[in-house]
């Protein structure tokens, strides 16, 4: 495994302006390893970096390489670390927390204000050949996972974590709003926690089409929510009107979970939440989800290379992060050692 | 304790139209007790029932009895309870669910779609002489507690349940809009369960005042809450821009409640709330806070006395339901027996 | 549907001594439903009362009739009980708490103090042609779902208790102690749940393999266990040794769930206990289980019919209770109109 | 602030062989931060050193300074922790948890494999003039907490633990067995959190005069506590007799926890955890107590001070490690520049 002193990665300068450069390969300080890329999925949020230049207050003021849902193999470790992980395939959690903070130490690792997170500025991320991160963020994959599923632990991360702050549980009943990748997710991992309903709305009848696939007993075109009665309410479309019909959908003592992304303010039933004392929270990435979402994967309970639609190499990540419509993409993977 | 066939109960017919009325003692069925009341609050909701003849989807069509916040002694027993509790003082907890249904059983009993709430058509209230409830709704209260006291169990338990909900607990800074009733007891609440900061937001600076003087270790004029860090908010006002303010100062991590009673839809920050992962309900009424109200009020932790402002009898509760607001009144008993 | 006036029913008089009487068929009060009796399983508690008279402080003194895992259909309402529910088929949850208490409204009923339980002395059971329980406490069940299985929803329900009181999640680790039918309904229970590895320890070879076809990813002789890290151990047992054992395979941080009956007073590792902070506690039947739990049987992710190796009559009831050890049954059913 | 070379420390080379031995003082790392050690709780632990050189597997093999319980005033900073904390009074959190493995990133940083705990071999603790902690683990007190008392937010933490694993809350029925030093802090602690009932029970008679001077309001003797119903029992006396009287006392659906330690083994009633569903859990340690652990002492609602009975100097540490039984002492503090 010898490894190269530079390596090619994809760098956005402006939005719209990907280039591919020459740069050194990082070095692992001590407890880090460094990972040879395998697969990296590519994500709205990175497709929103590369369209609009940023995300809220997170500007990106100097070249940025995007990319954070990675797989690969370790090919290097720093001090501190054992030998044998070298050849090991892992999957990488891509935020590392400062681990000293009152929030750090409360276990909520994900809100810790000085965490850096990969492909959020200044930070770079894995569209590129080679990524250092600490040992403890590179976690071991059998043969079984693909690279692509090593990489796209990452979004079932997210809709663990969804799933994990609703409560979803045996028996229950799971309203979906959006079936893009992370509803997609949000329904494979309902079922594999055994959800008795899992109900999917989504505008476009493929969505719902791919959502019965992968698990949704039912679907439902947005507004048709009226009469579910739900034990827990995802949101993974960021549609004021879907946040809205699915909290409504609602049983009194449930959950309502807003994943999606969309506008800053919105308008909510708060009446109908007091009346029913419904808990509504938001996501923010996640935490100690990685050991979970890997054996989901293992054991089939979740169906990751399934969502791969597309792979694209280091040249051509415009490719993944701006499809053309036409092809209705689910989840496209950049290949950094080619396709 | 001779108890007459006939009482004296003052009866809503239409909004401010009240007339005390002689009405048949009820008569206590099997495990129930008969409670002569000695004082009952007069709470927003029987004077927005008095105003309105409504409140939401409940509507006074027939002529109803208003109160819920009882305290008084016991009369008489029905089939199957012990005699022994004759002459017992005790707190009223006025809903009455059913027991059996799926929501009841999981422990969230005020969610019982078929709960019996005093003072909500079509049930009568305790602005009367007598009432009868099931035994184990007539809490057992020591003569430290006062038959005012007694009756304002009931909005304390309305703090107490907000106060669970939002997982106010030792060294947490919370943050309470609204210092009218409610949220003075949310106040003492907090500091009862041993709070370490409690700010208060009121536009009016008596309220805030009050606010001191029950526990709040600073307050604020509304808008003026940008620099609190709050592990709970506690909305005691129903004023959205109050639940604007109050969810931006919650802490990443931390919770927000909403127990003040307002608008049906509110503008809420959502990208914050999941940048944040704040966790926000509603509260709708209480379950299993009697024993523990009744305790935090006979160790002194709770000061209900300290609230009441002025005692009318039957003949005078539309003073109660409507008092002059150059009173500045913070709690209004009823007692149908004469002040 | 037309009941007749009397029934058979299977009498325990004294260790040993079953009968078969003829009985008056039970009238359903307000509230209540008849329930033609499919099948009923046969359980160790049941073989408990038939050779020794009693359990514990639970004392035989009256004829008592046995069973408490009981499907059927409904054939009587009483008042208030809506007649679509005549020939229905349900799952009857054998115990009946007050409902009132201050346990029942914590949602904690199991534990209810006057709680009625089926085959428990006083209470008569269900080895009988008919019983009468409250309509919320006779779950409608698909036709996917067996007589067999509708008795067997009970000892689900211990299982699924057993799993949520250990927090058995997705992921996870749960050691096993014990392959009896509610050992191997722990391991389908944790499986359907998400487990990543579920080991079972039984000193009967055929146990572990009947563990492995229901979803054990291992099994062990008891002693074996000194590798495992377990998320939960959950004891089905009741063997000190086995206990002793288990909790010491439970990782810091993990569970342990005590759900065998055996010693009354058994040694347990203290000092690991603290280092470790394991949760221990033990279970006491079940609550708010069946709806789940039916929703498992119906979508195939518990297996209960593959339990049933025998079927008896109301003339061989011994049978069910003292079956031959040879023949190595799990579970025997007692089906009261026959085989 | 000039900070010498070296500094004078409390060495324990074997049992009962405490010599006083200048040593280098530390030198801050980065983030770290220099204490000036001002007061330091002798903690039984320290004493079992002190008498046997082991507590369990952990064996003093070479020269360690004792001492756990630290508050002082920080006189030096490492790279990257900002100059202003320079002369503030602060209380040391003992145990450094690596902040980067599974355990800590669940935010059980207690039972992280690869804490570095002060005072447990091979590291040296606070019996001395100067130590070196994470800035993250010194935590500012302000003057209203003396020295001695910023020392006795260590087992204060140790009280507060024990309460948040218990399920201590306003309201509460709480048991403690034991009233040394960590009994009368869960004593303390039960009280500001809003118990209603606080029972001691204690062998010695004026332990039990000290538990009601500090908030209990019952005490008994060992084995009169068969008329409690505790929601929560605290053994904090390690004796077997008293965790199975204590344990007998909880009522249905409460918990356990044991913080004193005594043998490895304990016998346990079973049968009646399970009947009752009693959690029972250890604690070792504790994680995320300090800031509420510090509040509570700011806002009187524990009082360290008052535990304190004597003071020594460096020279004198074994008079606090072996005080003579006689003196009846609570809590003696080592004051390294001198009393």
């Amino acid at each position: 495994m010898a490894v190269p002193d530079t390596m090619r990665a994809s760098v956005l300068h402006a939005p719209g302006d990907l280039r591919v450069e020459e740069r050194p390969v990082p070095a692992p300080g001590p407890g880090d390893v460094l990972v040879q890329v395998g697969s990296v999925g590519s994500c709205g949020s990175d497709t929103h970096y590369y369209r609009h230049g940023r995300i809220g207050d997170h500007i990106v003021r100097e070249p940025l390489v995007l990319g954070h849902e990675a797989g690969g193999v370790v090919v290097g470790v720093g001090a501190g670390v054992a030998e044998e992980l070298l050849g090991v395939r892992v999957s990488v959690e891509p935020g590392i927390p400062c681990g000293r903070c009152a929030v750090c130490r409360r276990g909520t690792y994900n809100l810790c204000p000085d965490v850096r997170f990969f492909a959020t500025p200044p930070v770079d991320g894995a569209f590129c050949e080679y990524v250092v991160v600490p040992s403890d963020f590179a976690y071991a994959v059998p043969d079984v996972i693909s690279d692509d599923a090593a990489g796209l632990i990452e979004p079932l991360s997210v809709a663990l974590w969804a799933c994990r702050k609703g409560g979803v549980r045996a028996g229950c009943t799971v309203l979906v709003a959006g079936a893009g990748p992370i509803g997609l997710l949000v329904v494979q991992v309902a079922r594999a926690l055994g959800s008795a309903e899992i109900v999917v709305t989504d505008v476009d009848a493929r969505h719902r089409e791919l959502a019965v696939a992968f698990g949704a007993t039912a679907t439902l075109e947005p507004g048709g929510s009226d009469l579910v009665s739900a034990d827990v309410f995802v949101d993974c479309s960021g549609v004021p009107a879907a946040v809205m019909s699915g909290v409504g959908a609602v049983r009194a003592g449930g959950s309502a979970v807003l994943v999606g992304m969309g506008a800053d303010e919105v308008t909510l039933p708060v009446t109908l939440l007091q009346n029913r004392e419904i808990s509504l929270t938001g996501t923010f990435r996640y935490s100690n989800t990685w050991p979970t979402a890997i054996w989901l994967a293992v054991r089939g309970q979740v169906d990751l290379d399934g969502l791969v639609t597309g792979r694209v190499d280091l040249d051509h990540v415009a490719d993944a992060l701006a499809p053309d419509p036409a092809d209705q993409h689910v989840k496209i993977m950049v290949r950094p050692a080619g396709v």
